[in-house]
């Protein structure tokens, strides 16, 4: 139930706030069954063709980071977010909502950096909107994009996590927390010098391959806003599977590490912008990190957890130093405008 | 060319500024031939289907206003910008950035207006996203909206206005100005009593209509941004057409007139976000008023002018006092934020 009566930072924190004001707002008023199914992308029946159509506000402060900016992370995010479904993405949109005073020549980055990414995705950017506010109004920019893909016809829903099994073993592409370090360091006020830049990259490519080699994945998304425990608590949620993830496997940067622990961040909730949570079925795992090692946004890939029948609904990290905790999801407003 | 060095509050304007902008960045940029047709809506080739994709950001001050809100504002807006291209509106997304301290009752009456106008209109929202910001980051509430349509495989391309030929004759759908002035009326610090109320209001239903009668269009706009003369503008742009426009038959209130003599506007300039600029064929002009009157949009649809050879790519206003004036495209900031 919400419990306020504004809302608050928390609500767009991709936590549980954002959950109970989607559930009973936006779901509750807009209620069709394809939104219900609470995947990051819809997929809309079309004779003949099934598509994919997602949308992301992107509100990233500072707009420019190490490793990325707020364009490039606008196209990665929602090029991701259909990649994660199993389609292609084909076409993107950007609406733009831009400060009275915002240089042209940062905008003029900010688009060549959505022109680079849309490349290398693959993707076209075919619709487009513009706004200025007065200054004050906004902060410098704020992108807004939407994406269409294609699935297959005989593709198999992934994003429920329907189809997952007690044994099914998790697997994250990657890093975990370079994307939120990397925008947090360079955020004003910091100034710490680490050397960690943003994951920030566009995976369709790499998941592309992954379906091609016939892995037969459980459930995928990419770990944003959350993290990686937020992913997975969102992939056993009302389910009557529980998941255990050993942390040493987990891999993270020592840099991120020690960020983390000086602030008293856990890494697994740290958003990254270029790593999947992927679910794949116990035969296919060797397979899946094989195909997924090859890959440039792959290449430390690594077998986290498992499945369980115990703690249904809830996910088990195995600590480092033996002993067992839960990972819930993100509560209240740990980095806002972190993408 | 783009003449300063920082966003200006005219490049979001829907005028010349912003069609410089468009063109010398965006266009650049993501350069592909689908944007390049710039139209509101692009069409996308998908095999055994032509779809249509927008997305435009809705950042209106005041967000509630006589007539409407930035809800409906924001379904209304791309429901239009689909219809107008002879598309069927089917799927929306919205992605919303909101401001820290924004009262959840605000949001709930924006997102059931956003449900009543879709339902009015026959989509559905299937895909969103909320970002929250800091207090003082955005202003209030700002709601990105994009939307896919399917158009007929057969059906003549009508955005670009290639078709059009001298004689062809330009209805538009009603009274012009009551978005603009409604808004304006309503923004704090005006407090004007004036009874104009928002047009904002759905037109696919009555466009389908139009083209299900036969009527022969040969171009087709809503008039949002920039009002009616902005469209008229871009409708004739580059081309080896003009446009006259009887002053006498534009039908606008009294009260919405009196409003803009007492600000030196031009109601021909100011927003409106339920209405079209239709150009048919001489013959088929009686036909589409007709159908356009059966319409609770269309009562009032007017012919105000004809597609000429004379002062090809230039709209001509025949004055009511019997003078002539050219109508250029609207240039500067004159209605920040009225969509």
């Amino acid at each position: 139930m919400i419990r306020t009566d504004k809302i608050l930072l928390k609500h767009g924190s991709g936590g549980k706030s954002m959950a109970t004001l989607v559930h009973e707002i936006f779901m509750r008023y807009f209620d069709n069954s394809i939104l219900s199914e609470k995947t990051d992308a819809a997929r809309i029946d079309v004779p003949n063709q099934k598509l994919v159509f997602t949308t992301d506000a992107f509100v990233v402060d500072p707009i420019f980071f190490p490793g990325g900016d707020i364009g490039k992370l606008a196209v990665c995010g929602t090029v991701n977010d259909l990649a994660v479904t199993g389609a292609k993405p084909l076409f993107l949109s950007a609406s733009f909502i831009i400060e009275e005073g915002f240089p042209v020549t940062d905008l003029i980055r900010v688009v060549k950096s959505m022109a680079k990414a849309s490349a290398e995705a693959g993707v076209k950017i075919v619709a487009g909107d513009t706004k200025v506010v007065h200054k004050g109004k906004c902060d410098k920019i704020f992108i807004s994009t939407s994406g269409i893909g294609t699935i297959g016809l005989k593709q198999i829903p992934i994003a429920t996590g329907k189809r997952m099994k007690p044994g099914d073993h998790i697997i994250v592409t990657g890093y975990v927390g370079d994307h939120g370090t990397a925008v947090m360091a360079a955020r004003e006020g910091f100034n710490m010098q680490i050397r960690v830049r943003s994951d920030c990259a566009p995976l369709n490519h790499m998941i592309q391959r992954l379906l091609k080699a016939g892995i037969d994945i459980t459930f995928m998304r990419d770990a944003t806003r959350g993290g990686v425990a937020t992913v997975l608590n969102e992939a056993v949620e009302g389910k009557s599977l529980g998941i255990s993830v050993n942390e040493q496997k987990v891999p993270c940067r020592s840099a991120v590490r020690g960020f983390c622990e000086l602030l008293g961040f856990d890494p697994l909730y740290i958003a990254n912008e270029g790593k999947a949570v992927i679910i794949v079925r116990p035969g296919d795992a060797l397979k899946a990190l094989h195909v997924l090692r090859k890959d440039q946004y792959g290449r430390l890939a690594a077998d986290i957890g498992t499945i369980t029948r115990n703690n249904p609904g809830r996910v088990i990290l195995q600590t480092q130093t033996g002993s067992q905790r839960y990972l819930d999801m993100l509560s209240g407003d740990q980095l806002p405008r972190i993408c």
